[in-house]
């Protein structure tokens, strides 16, 4: 019995949160949006997918995902995943398409719904949970999801299989752990740039009762400011807690040494995207530097707007980063990410997720979770991001307690937005709109 | 007495090359397209500009400009050059729109569009050709118009400046010498890759006795097609004239330096694209094994698909390149195109922009120019693609002699499309696409 995509929906859902100042950093103030995509099939069941973006321009991310959408259209899941690098390529790859990126951007991130709504319901027709559908994949069909193609200078499709079928021993014991404990996380609510002083310090004071043991702040406004603001939040969780820093790619690479070089005070754990996203030589730079500072105690991460796995594998080679930021739909979706996974298990750099902004949340907790029951095997340095925004509109939202996620256990990727949200927040017509 | 931009128009115009095997490549299968615009002002003069694609899509980067529009429409030519930074960072780092780039991509290309029809529009005012008001600009308004932002690393101002005033000296020879002789160019319409060989050869022969004397053909089918082909054109030109290689990305790193291996034998000038466009490191190991494979004979060349100046910026800093194709429309237009070629002199690296497409000779050849009258001051290494395709669809087209281009004379960036092209092709409307 064949399922066929027999329609591929795409709806503009703008969330109007840039008035707020929730999600405000040196770079971005957005109405966090999603161009959401919904896969219809013979079988009744649907399959959902989106990408995020940031408000104005989610109309291009819906149109490209429109361009692309002819690709999908009549396949069936049994042939999709029949052979996914040649799925996944009649998407990144399209003769005419690939000049828009090439695998970068707009044209990238509409592959990256359209990818993610074909997993969304392949594990629907499962009835696992993402993370549990590629958990338990077989060893050979996870390595032929992956396209190697300018990634085998860093990995090689037996590299990979030798790194999944490790991942089997012990699978069992670290997910009852997690049935019991959920996933480590940390929480980005205290900080961003828009906040006052006295927000920062009450919600910092709120999220420490509320267990959390791992903040990050933004930084990239004026270096008095940013420190003035680091000090507040070190003095509420004290020593011990972490506290990450993010600049959203603000600084140049020498301003970024020199500004680390004041808050190194502050014992930050990580700082995140300290310049350009396309500068790797700049990050490796700032990495030296970092690490000369602090004795090893401060990493570089980034990756939430590295554009593709060729970006990934230079960050790893090119040692630049010490955490690596995995995104669900900046890059082209379930596969390009199980490359990246695969990646930093071979370097041996943790994975702590991108999340926030909208579902995001929901899309990479199923992402940590495979890369610590079956690849990177360790909770050691891993966490994922949390932002509590805009969870609601989900129909499986994430589910936290003290700090950490709990698992998901409905069939899916989360990625399925209620349709009251849609209808409230779709654009230019929903009613928040008009 | 100002001059206002009272309306920006967006036409999506299509040529169908695809079916002819014209531009076809190891990637690449395209009708080459522009998303063309222009801007109506209230002095009755036109700035025009596009971005070039190749066919599907270009509805994206259409819509891409037309999003990015309202930074425009009501500004004045004089308000905007001004402050020509701020101007273009109200296009590449709006803070909604930035998120789907940041600075690639389709978003990045539409703001080439609009920046290009900027100085379109300012060189009709001021009467004079794209390359003659940049090589007359004042030091200080050149340096004004780059966005250091992410590059200072590599290049300052006061760098750049100490550069363009070199280059104010012998200006007057070295323009006199391109009056009399044109600008040295390569031939790419020898050797696309669908192609058969008695077309190559044929192709070959043609153009040498049309005086060229560097021809460049695709490369990056399989490996004995491309030595075959590599060596009829060899043949036909003899051992002097250079021929250049481009695989149009298509292999992985250790798979280049394998190819490039065997290709060594007919003496290549250069190879171009040998891997993934955002493989700033794997550029560099192949420039290593070819240098060394070849005695320094073949260098590695890139750019066309290049996103950005920091990809350019990396590229130099790595030793990646020995030629860089600098494109007139991928980055943010002129005032980005400048960052690059300011760098590329930094690093002692000769520009030989790319072209071809629709429209890309008519706007790089003033880019070549200017980079020789102010910059880099030297024909050594220096050369422009030259393919015939598509030239009589622009009012002010450009115009050869022996293998050199001619020296545009019309005010403008030779950017203006005749209408009478724009009603014909216009997709989907156009009596060609009905």
């Amino acid at each position: 019995m064949t399922v066929t995509v027999t329609a591929v929906e795409v709806h503009d859902v703008r969330f109007p949160t840039a008035a707020a100042g929730d999600g405000s950093d040196a770079i971005n103030r957005g109405d966090y949006s999603a161009s959401y995509v919904e896969l219809r099939t013979d079988a009744g069941v649907t399959g959902a997918g989106f990408t995020f973006t940031n408000g104005r321009g989610n109309e291009l991310t819906c149109a490209a995902i429109q361009a692309l959408a002819h690709h999908v259209t009549g396949r069936t899941v049994e042939e999709i995943f029949a052979d996914p690098v040649a799925f996944w390529r009649s998407l990144s790859a399209d003769v005419q398409l690939r000049w828009l990126g090439p695998e970068k951007g707009v044209i990238h991130m509409a592959t990256g719904a359209l990818v993610n709504a074909v997993w969304d319901l392949r594990a629907k027709l499962a009835g696992k949970p993402m993370w549990q559908l590629l958990a338990e994949l077989p060893t050979e069909e996870l390595v032929a999801s992956v396209d190697f193609h300018h990634i085998t200078d860093a990995i090689t499709p037996d590299e990979a299989a030798a790194i999944l079928d490790k991942g089997l021993i012990g699978l069992d014991e670290r997910r009852a752990g997690l049935e019991r404990d959920g996933f480590p996380s940390y929480t980005t609510s205290v900080g961003w740039l828009g906040y006052p002083d006295d927000k920062v310090r009450a919600l910092t004071r709120q999220a420490y009762t509320e267990g959390w043991r791992a903040m990050k702040m933004k930084v990239g406004g004026p270096p008095a400011d940013d420190l003035r603001r680091a000090r507040i939040i070190r003095e509420e969780i004290g020593p011990d807690a972490l506290l990450m820093m993010d600049a959203n790619q603000v600084w140049d690479v020498d301003e970024a040494i020199t500004n680390m070089t004041a808050l190194a005070e502050v014992d930050p754990y990580w700082i995140e995207e300290p310049t350009h996203a396309d500068d790797i030589l700049g990050h490796a730079r700032i990495a030296r530097a970092v690490t000369k500072l602090t004795d090893g105690r401060c990493r570089v991460a980034t990756g939430e707007v590295a554009a593709n796995r060729v970006i990934f594998k230079q960050l790893l080679q090119a040692e630049a980063i010490g955490v690596m930021q995995i995104d669900a739909c900046r890059v082209g979706g379930v596969n390009e990410v199980l490359a990246e996974i695969l990646m930093a298990a071979k370097f041996g750099v943790p994975i702590c997720p991108h999340s926030g902004g909208v579902g995001l949340c929901e899309y990479v907790q199923h992402l940590a979770v495979f890369d610590y029951l079956r690849v990177g095997t360790s909770l050691d340095g891993r966490m994922v991001e949390y932002v509590d925004h805009l969870h609601e509109h989900f129909v499986d939202p994430v589910r936290t307690r003290e700090g950490r996620y709990l698992l998901p256990t409905a069939p899916g990727y989360s990625s399925t937005m209620r349709p009251e949200s849609i209808a409230e927040f779709r654009f230019p017509d929903g009613p928040v709109w008009r």
